[in-house]
């Protein structure tokens, strides 16, 4: 791929943002991408329900909402017969390469965007180049565009390369919600992985910077509490409510209060909340959205204690109910010493690279870890490798963006490393 | 009209509930009902732009809310010429009847319903029936439906008597979001009233009770607060985040602990909240739908100072900025004795009724009290005439609903009443 | 009296107060200055345990307290012999006058000051003429120094004038902690009481008004919660703790957060709270003094159960427990119309009273309701009287102060309707 | 010192606990302990304001509890002429040992205690033994008996030993408020020390435990908030206060809530809170005693920023003022590996001590940091050693005691370092 490609196919991805379980029209988009670069070359490509362990998906979204985004995919013409294989939400692929002899390599880039909207400000360069989410309420704010494309650039790459071994490289979906993760590292392809290797973008490292092996993964929980009370008159009879705007309120001032441990990290977040119908009626439901974190899987189940505590007595204060369901999960992780060592080698050696890292702190959580484990568990060694990237706006923010040239170190780098570990075996 | 079309009527309008500024169908089928029923009897029938004062209406959804109801609306055959004139969000209607010489005597119902849903408990009448509403998240749930149905049987039965005069029945939108009463209030029809009534079923009161007067009607005024902050990614840099949610919960529990007042009664809800767009994003938005009243507008201003005070600084707090908007507000009114007497009269003679209340406290808000300050002003008289029904479920509320006894009650007093201020006049 | 004697007493009295159940001082002063006065024109003095059904004291504070007042009264140099009656905190005193055959008329004034710190302001009038309090933290905020001397002034008015009957006024204890009024209600000398008058100064009425009969007093209930949790090293342990504070600040913001009730008026009030022992420790105990008040038992009783679930519940949330100890309570009363209308024909004809009020609402809590339903259980009449003074600062706070000229005012309203109604009878 | 002379200087010591700037009777009874044990001995005993710089005490009470301490201390008799040095809240002392040609070592004990309750559970040992604290809501929770005991041990034992140099032993005072740090970090005594080492007991290590050199010091800021408002009758006229608690509360709320930081442990406690004056009365005055940590300043300085935004907001929401008076501060500090070494060197060696680590986090805070610090910034080095002992409850909790066994471990670690130190200098 040359550098124009891969800049065009990283701004149609985040043209067209889908959140968690919706990628109809990036996991199409890629299938096609590969089936047009690498054609036979692939020893295999499984898609959607053949690439994941469906009933291991965690956090799927409703019917409604999947056929919305699924007739939406529909409508930009992507290839039929792919997307009648998502349908319902088995999103994702997994593409193989094949090549004699020697280990079997896997990478893991995930592809799912956030719901949020994208700035419209003119100095935003996806609005200054005309590539900005063309769908209002999602957008790609954590670079898995890039990570899309950086794993099609890899196959392309060690495909034309000395590589002997096979190449897996997983597009996983619905990493935002801790959802994706599970599903991959519970299906067949990850079984006989030797070496796997994850990669994020930016992580507030600038471009020309790669740190070989991230760890510090906090382990996360997401749940979500319904608050049920009872709608009154709010003017006739509000002694009649049971107010669960109220009950939600007095949860959310109470879970960021939750004290800090002395054990290490922990992280708390009701980041999606709403309540009631209108303004003169009592509310009578009310939600929060929330995650809780820790730095070991202890300290988030503390938070998750806690969390109850906090939610169930909300409830009874105001006379409400609460239901509460535990969401998505994800472990903790570490990279291995021998892979970070190989990916800290190749990377000193690659053009562009500047400054490597042998570690960092991730400080944030990851379900790539779900696949880490699984793969040590299998006696393998896995390694989370980070790209810089100048990034205008945080993560997660309206303003995040990479720089274009960063994907093409990703590309150098991890083929690089994937052929030395093919080297190294042989 | 029969007892079983009164029934039919009301059913058909609980069937599809619309709430402010979408009346759509509602309109159309208050207009269909009139013309097949009354026709040419009418002297006038004002419909959409010509029944308010357009630019007076309040709180009128967006272009896109406004087009979903429109459409909905269509697709169930009503009369396409009548709907094109509602376009936009200009909906309610005006009926005038003209017998000779006499004094000009108004009935105001109201026609909207609430956005709440409905419930579908089998043992919920209109469930049991089979009219429950068919718009999830719509419902009459405040009699509406039995309102507009009273406003159509009462011309029928004024025109069907010796009354002598002029009779202007106001269908009015937008009552739950006290958005409707001022425009009508503007509106020329307005102007040359005499005598007014306004109607409201139920308030507790059981079938076969009338109230000839209601007073206590609480000002109110609904405002809305939007909380902007920074978002963060809530592993990785929560620090970073400037939290909206936070915010909005701060308020929310200061905003009920307004302190209550000696000067009377005062009332504040936080009917709607919404913050935040994924559970690992610290929240840059959220927003309060938020309503206060009190006995006097006094008291209700006293309860806006506060409720500001208590929004900026919960936005402080957490370094956001917050904007508030007032919407719609109502006064407060006094219904004449002279009309009070001249209802509880009719009521005393009235089949059915077994116990008339001269007055009662509404301990509510009501933009009825726009049309009634404007006919008072214009040295007319106007009263608020409550018929009860009994109702399993509070106002407001999903289990709420009406006895279809109470419509011909309602009918027959206001009728009655009406025919009653022609004969004192003459 | 004179004029001159009156405020000499009254400044006296200002210059020390005692709040409930310590009023040492302050009974022996009333004792010495009736002894003086009147002499053997008493046909009784009951004094202390005398006065009061001692076992009927609600909210009597510890005996440190208690020893702490009685040392203070006793350094003044008052009368031994009467101090020690009243050792223990059985305050408040009974006056007998006996006048020959007439109806047995009480009249009751309170005696107690409030813990609240005085205004040094040198604008303040007690501050400008040297009688401000010399005990910090006490202050007679609520006039009811005035209500002492007024009833002396009207013992002595009426010993010298043609009243027929037997004159008992009641100078009871602990007012302000609704704790002395069902000890005076429930004591001998209440049963024989054909009309009872009570009365209070200022009430937002300036000087040279009268309200003859007050109603609307608020059924009261005080509380004392004591959460306790656990402490732990804020810094080293925070998650070990168990924190009372945060429970207790949850407690608070939802106290005043509790709905507002359609029936009436309800109230409350974290008056006193506190928590903690040293900023380094996760605080393991808290408390909060507080009260509820409703227009009725029933709105009051609403109150507490609603408080309750809020303590309850906080508790729970930060894992502490919480005591919940029921204090004083007081009941609603009324003023009855035939002694009303004796006050209010008085105070027509009394100088200086420009504006007499047939009746208003109190809109507060008052004791004096024990003694009023005791009596009129016992089937005879009661009625609370205002007299206005100009007072700066509102009740209870820092700047509150009396007119002297009001003094007299009460004295004569209260004596000619105690005259009136001996000749009323015969 | 025997051991059994330890145990019982130490329960002494126990039973009479002094908090900060109070240490009147500790004081006392150290100096008279040195005088009997070393007497002429010692090269010097400065005390109280000798020992210290006392305008750079910081957190000292007001002189109503100073002198209630002070009284205190006197009425046990201890040498009068000691105690008139330390009036006014001059307490602590510096001893010196001069032993020819040597380096100058410091020592540095805390001797105050905390103003918190002991517990009186009968199988609490101090209470079982007979040395229960004999001041009500004061007790030696944190083990400074223990070091003060130690501080004299060692200085006897170094006494006794081959040691060659001079030996200062810190006793400081207020290191519970951070007080005292600094004006012994500031005096002269400080300036020419080679080598400091300072001691803590227990930590969550057990008998027989040694930590070498503690780092991980929480640099510390303490903070003191008082709102004003405006008080006002609770049951009369609620709307006219200006709610002092609500504001506390609110701000207590969100004090807890302030979020955590990607850089670092951050901690905040509001550990003493109060306000108000009577049930019935709204409270026009509240008061937060509260500490910050951070791991690194700029943590302490962000969680500042953001506790004083939250404490300004909280006031201004409920129309109150504030003023927020910053408290005592303490910086973090790093023990020197030359030290760490010796100390873990000398521990291998000491009977009793089964385990040595080298290196362990404090995670809390500590004003000796004040101390290392100026000795390191004059060039000397400095060490901070944990001593284990078995504590049934937490460090700052009612059931915290130490095991006596591990006075003399600290005895023997410190003296053994001491010689060692003045040995590797010649």
């Amino acid at each position: 791929m040359t550098a124009d490609d891969l800049v065009s196919l990283r701004r149609d991805l985040h043209r067209k943002p889908e959140p968690a379980w919706r990628e109809f029209y990036t996991t199409a988009r890629i299938v096609a991408e590969l089936e047009s670069r690498l054609g036979d070359d692939l020893a295999a490509l499984h898609v959607g329900p053949d690439a994941i362990a469906g009933d291991q998906r965690m956090a799927v979204p409703d019917d409604a909402e999947l056929t919305h985004w699924y007739e939406r995919a529909r409508e930009t013409g992507v290839d039929e017969a792919v997307l009648e294989r998502l349908e319902g939400g088995y999103t994702g692929a997994v593409a193989v390469l094949e090549r004699g002899e020697g280990p079997t390599v896997g990478l893991r880039v995930d592809i799912d965007a956030l719901p949020r909207p994208e700035s419209d400000d003119p100095a935003h360069w996806p609005v200054a180049e005309g590539f900005r989410s063309e769908h209002e309420g999602a957008m790609h704010a954590c670079g898995h565009d890039a990570h899309a494309t950086i794993g099609i650039g890899v196959l392309e790459a060690v495909a034309d390369s000395d590589f002997r071994g096979t190449l897996k490289v997983f597009f996983q979906p619905a990493e935002e919600v801790v959802g994706g993760g599970k599903s991959m590292a519970e299906s067949e392809h990850i079984r006989d992985i030797d070496a796997l290797l994850a990669v994020h973008i930016g992580l507030d490292h600038p471009t020309g910077e790669v740190v070989a092996g991230i760890d510090g993964f906090l382990a996360v929980s997401h749940l979500e509490a319904e608050f049920t009370g009872e709608s009154a008159h709010a003017g006739g009879h509000p002694e009649q409510g049971r107010n669960a705007v109220q009950a939600m309120a007095t949860a959310v001032q109470n879970l960021y209060a939750i004290p800090r441990h002395n054990d290490g990290t922990t992280r708390v977040n009701a980041g999606v909340v709403e309540g009631g119908s209108a303004a003169n009626v009592i509310p009578d439901e009310a939600r929060i959205v929330a995650e809780v974190r820790g730095e070991t899987t202890e300290l988030m189940e503390y938070m998750k204690r806690r969390t109850r505590r906090v939610l169930r007595s909300a409830a009874e204060m105001h006379d409400c109910e609460v239901e509460i369901e535990t969401g998505a999960e994800a472990p903790s992780a570490t990279s291995d010493a021998e892979l970070v060592s190989i990916v800290a080698d190749v990377a000193g050696d690659t053009a562009g690279i500047e400054r490597v890292l042998e570690r960092d702190e991730l400080g944030g959580s990851e379900d790539a870890t779900f696949l880490m484990k699984e793969v040590q568990e299998n006696g393998g060694t896995a390694c989370y490798v980070g790209v810089g990237t100048d990034h205008p706006g945080g993560h997660h923010t309206a303003t995040f963006d990479v720089d274009e040239a960063s994907i093409g170190h990703g590309i150098d780098v991890l083929a690089g490393a994937i052929e030395r570990i093919s080297r190294r075996h042989t």
